[in-house]
């Protein structure tokens, strides 16, 4: 990474791809680009970034081809990503200086909008928690787990990357909708959290040797609800566990995101996976939650913002301090080396 | 194959499973066994069978752990399959010497039944289209393509095994349908027939060095809708081409009913299924027939004999003559070499 303008508050620091990365990111897929700060135009506001959200789909968006569902970040564009940002300037007739907002600024200190993708959001005791449990995370957890996975009372929700921003959402949702509720996670760290803090039935340790076994004797009932997001060895040790009828929102696999394009390793798996989804007539149901936020938002912010504010679901975050940060923190986010949300608090 | 007693009206003989196959069933996996014809008990009917169905699920039990919805066949038990059969003798009170059934007497040209496992059906003049078009591959198609892949008129539909018993249902009540109809069949002859005997827009020879590219172009909006039971590189096929929101209702994938369990070849293909069905929001669904003849039958058989006495569905048949060619004839069936629905015309 190189600068070109001294840090201060003229100066607008900004991330950039600079390669496709080769598996994880490294140092050298980032360029920092540093700029005057930007000026609004007619019916423009000028935003500074104060919380940067980090999430697994952003290294989707660095490969070559995209995946789809949004377009990849072209080399020396700006990376993206959802902010919590402030209007410190505006020539918009909604918006006015000291306006919070959410915006989709990406990795850099300002930014410009012409209002379109802001949504306005009241001062909050902690307003990084609207890329988290209020926001898309959250949304992610709520739509998947309740529109899709429609758990019953007594059923059993197995919900992998269990301390994650939004695994951590979907079991203590689940919770409160009256199923036991079974958590995977890396580590031993991450799985007394799920239980202790995050009231999890219980959690099992994927890295333990006997993972599968352990998996099995956690659900004793089989599996109603697996939200996958993680793919892998994780999937295959959940595939035989599932009851009849099972479903299985997807939303995700980060075992799979540094995986390269043309091949996978290992064994071809799709079959047991095919023949897993016929024999116990499985429903798999892909979802971007983007595609959400018009009829099911406002439902969201509201049943969710309750379940915060009266202490029902915790908001776990793992703050990351300052932008450079960022690429470091993205890496570790894929490894799963954090708990909770991750964002990045700029620099005031 | 080994008989005890010469063939006469006195004499049952049966199929039994010799040995689980390993890959294709072989003529040594079977076993003829000759026994004196059984009498009915107080409340029992003596069956005469006429017609034996032979279906690709039928390979899944012949292993030595079954699939799971459907107990495997002990080494020594008979062949399971639908029979359309002929009350020969009875001791029920609801069947006489005469009448018609549809039962599961299996692999053999007599069978006792205590009656609840049976459907009486009248007279037809094609009694055999009860184990096809106006049975369980009839069924199995309008449940799959209605009720799960629920398809619009103008959408496209494709059907793997186009040509066989199910496929070739499914093409016909998705024409019906107003769906434009693209079937996959192995070789020339099969897609000839799918076009211009059963009415698809289009057919694509899965053997054709250009197979993938044929199907491309043979589904110039993309694929909304794709009735999978065959799986391997069809499927591989088709994932790119399907649109966002597709529906893949799944009843089978024959292309690996021959693989050993432990392993399967080639690489990795599991990756990027997950990835097709999240990024294009696929919903896939798993269904076993068994389960919906309590709700859904007589639905199906009013809608189906209307559309085939009505000529608007036809039922494609291919009949093999005499119990002692069943083996081979199964071994065929799952490797493709027929059209329609296969079944056995047992001597009179």
């Amino acid at each position: 990474m190189m600068t070109n303008l001294k840090p201060g508050p003229d100066v607008n620091r900004r991330i950039t791809l600079a390669a496709h990365p080769n598996g994880l990111p490294v140092a050298s897929d980032f360029h920092l680009v540093t700029e005057p700060v930007p000026r609004p135009g007619e019916g423009q506001v000028l935003l500074r970034t104060h919380f940067l959200s980090l999430d697994p789909y952003m290294r989707n968006l660095m490969d070559r081809i995209g995946p789809g569902y949004a377009p990849p970040v072209p080399l020396g564009g700006t990376m993206p990503g959802g902010t919590v940002s402030r209007v410190v300037d505006s020539r918009h007739p909604n918006y006015r200086p000291g306006d919070l907002v959410i915006a989709n600024a990406g990795w850099q200190d300002y930014s410009v909008s012409d209002g379109n993708d802001l949504l306005a959001v009241a001062d909050m005791a902690r307003p990084s928690l609207a890329l988290g449990a209020l926001g898309m995370p959250g949304f992610t957890a709520h739509v998947g787990l309740l529109d899709i996975g429609q758990p019953k009372a007594g059923e059993t929700v197995v919900v992998a990357a269990a301390t994650g921003a939004v695994g951590a959402m979907v079991g203590q949702i689940a919770k409160l909708k009256g199923a036991r509720v079974v958590g995977i996670a890396g580590g031993d760290y991450k799985c007394r959290q799920a239980v202790d803090d995050l009231g999890f039935d219980a959690c099992v340790d994927r890295h333990a040797p006997l993972f599968g076994e352990q998996l099995a004797a956690a659900c004793p009932a089989g599996v109603d609800v697996y939200f996958e997001n993680v793919g892998g060895d994780v999937l295959s040790a959940v595939l035989p566990l599932l009851n009849s009828g099972a479903r299985m929102p997807l939303c995700g696999f980060v075992a799979h995101y540094n995986d390269s394009a043309a091949s996978s390793p290992g064994a071809n798996q799709l079959p047991q996976f095919l023949a897993a989804i016929l024999q116990k007539r499985v429903r798999v149901q892909g979802f971007i939650i983007l595609d959400y936020y018009g009829e099911r938002f406002d439902e969201f912010r509201r049943e969710m913002g309750e379940w915060v504010n009266h202490g029902k679901v915790k908001a776990v975050e793992h703050v990351v301090h300052g932008l450079l940060n960022a690429p470091a923190a993205l890496s570790d986010l894929l490894q799963g080396r954090h708990s909770g949300k991750v964002v990045v608090r700029l620099e005031a």
